[in-house]
């Protein structure tokens, strides 16, 4: 029976995620050590590093999770759902998630895992722009790598923000973006 | 003479201060080792714990620098010049000062000393927005509030990128973030 082996599998896995997730968050990166991540998956180092090579690629996992889950947020409901997504986010892991994302970034081995995750979701978020600049649902007088770039910088500065406790205004927010990057008929005012 | 030595004063302290700054982009806050931050600085632990209490105190001064100085760029020169000023930023620097300020934020002690130092300029800052309403030079059927965090969100996430090494086309995110606070009248298209 692979595919029930194959199920249970993922599920592990899936678990493993979730423990390593919490443990992230509430110790930071280098306070999530192996004990405590045997902790909050309740399974020993074995079943852990069973699954993921070590704990970078635990943590590039779960960066790219949060990647392909916003870009998919995006990609089917558009900028407003991935902004209110972002406010549901748990803060303590926003801010764990930045601070190491940033740290890694010299991190070769790091870069080499997380562009190749990567590799699956961006060419759909170029298309996405692409598409909704070719439908007039998007100014084209601004190159669409550079829609995404200030889309996704004002995304990363407000996921800072969720991180810092500090609230905003998701309709506020989405109706900026949207007066920044719509064809001028588009406009709210 | 007072004057004198007062000179003499605050020089030595900007003197700490920089290489403060250098030992913590280079060697991350937690490696910035007391040893550390005497060889940046040529000075002696004594002599820097003379100007400033501890490691901390010495961070949260940098940090503020940073907050005041964009905060004058912004309110003497404009939103473009302070997203100008950005890239030009040591992207070590700007990676050490995101990753510490987000992982600080829940040390008491880092939040008073940072907030008793922020009273100075944020009330400059809501005087600015709330004087380029007045003037109908932003737009004032969104909150000054909200306009602000907008603004400094991307403000953040452009510094991420910077940060993280990935380039973007200032001007057009001065553009686009023009037309998102610009009322009507001034939109670019």
């Amino acid at each position: 029976m692979p595919k029930v082996t194959q199920e249970h599998l993922d599920a592990r896995r899936e678990e493993i995620l979730k423990g390593a997730r919490r443990a992230f968050a509430e110790h930071g990166y280098e306070g999530a050590t192996v004990a405590r991540l045997e902790e909050a998956t309740g399974l020993s180092r074995g079943a852990i590093f069973h699954y993921f090579e070590n704990k970078n690629d635990l943590f590039v996992e779960l960066a790219m999770e949060m990647n392909t889950r916003f870009g998919n947020i995006l990609l089917e409901s558009g900028v407003d759902e991935a902004f209110r997504a972002l406010t549901a986010e748990n803060p303590e892991w926003l801010a764990v998630l930045i601070e190491t994302e940033g740290r890694l970034r010299h991190d070769e081995d790091f870069v080499r895992r997380f562009e190749a995750k990567a590799a699956g979701t961006s060419p759909r978020i170029q298309e996405w722009f692409e598409q909704q600049q070719a439908n007039g649902k998007l100014r084209d007088d601004v190159s669409w790598q550079e829609l995404g770039r200030f889309t996704t910088s004002l995304l990363n500065g407000l996921a800072l923000r969720v991180a810092g406790g500090d609230p905003f205004d998701v309709d506020a927010m989405v109706r900026l973006l949207g007066d920044a990057i719509a064809p001028q008929r588009r406009r709210t005012t």
